[in-house]
């Protein structure tokens, strides 16, 4: 059975996401992208253009599962406030569309692309970019969501 | 044009809601409870719980407006957190429905129920379902919900 996994790195102002598929040992890049929610607008609008724009991603991509980033401490209570405002807004999202939701920690991430996980935060979505072939310049947003895909992808619990 | 109003109370273990009718200036409670999503299950399951609940109660009581409380500060970054992913996915549930969301800090909420801004908070909700003429015993974080619709419906801001 083939999988496409659906990555997001949720922010309030930026939320990247990145799918791969996955057949048998290979995976190959689908699409990813951006959506940004700073220009303007009051916060309920900008979690609802989360929403919106995510949708619209699950309903023409058709991903069989999602994952996010699992996020254990924030810089400090505000910015943690408005991430899981963003979080909140696409899990809910993922859910609404029957995606299974999973969660992978930095370390984690950080392990399946570089092999160690202490490299730094920066070089991760590169790295995984260069893994799956993708030559043209992706914003980092976008890479990091496809390197929460590729740690979904690569690791051995298969949950659906 | 009579409005109701529907006042949230977001939480990641419970969710109070209460809903009120305006007409003129008279105020009547239509109904209220708390969505519980303490029983177990993934933390993506419980907000999709807030989400299904929050649906349901929107298609049945059809408020023309909701309210949340303004969060400034959380205790920690990881309670932040928390609480940053219930309101998500409970704002999101509003827009998707149409609803404008507003925002009343905990001090116009005090103040709009009892006069002075710096009423225990324990007292609000109490005071709020008396001045509502409810004479039944009603859940805490239900009544915190109706203060935060009070609140909206006394305010002179009656932006759509």
């Amino acid at each position: 059975m083939s999988r496409r996994i659906l990555g997001i790195d949720p922010g309030s102002q930026r939320t990247g996401y990145g799918l791969l598929d996955v057949r048998g040992s290979g995976l190959s890049p689908v699409a990813w992208g951006v959506i940004r929610t700073d220009s303007g607008g009051s916060f309920p609008d900008r979690l609802h253009k989360i929403h919106e724009s995510l949708s619209e991603v699950i309903r023409i991509h058709r991903p069989t599962e999602a994952v996010v980033e699992k996020v254990f401490l924030a810089k400090n209570a505000a910015s943690a406030l408005k991430l899981g405002h963003a979080r909140g807004a696409a899990i809910v999202t993922c859910r609404m569309y029957g995606l299974a939701v999973h969660e992978y920690s930095a370390k984690e991430i950080k392990l399946s692309a570089t092999g160690f996980g202490s490299a730094p935060k920066e070089q991760v979505g590169g790295m995984v970019c260069r893994l799956l072939g993708i030559r043209e310049p992706v914003l980092p947003d976008a890479s990091d969501a496809l390197a929460i895909a590729f740690c979904r992808a690569v690791t051995r619990d298969h949950s659906p």
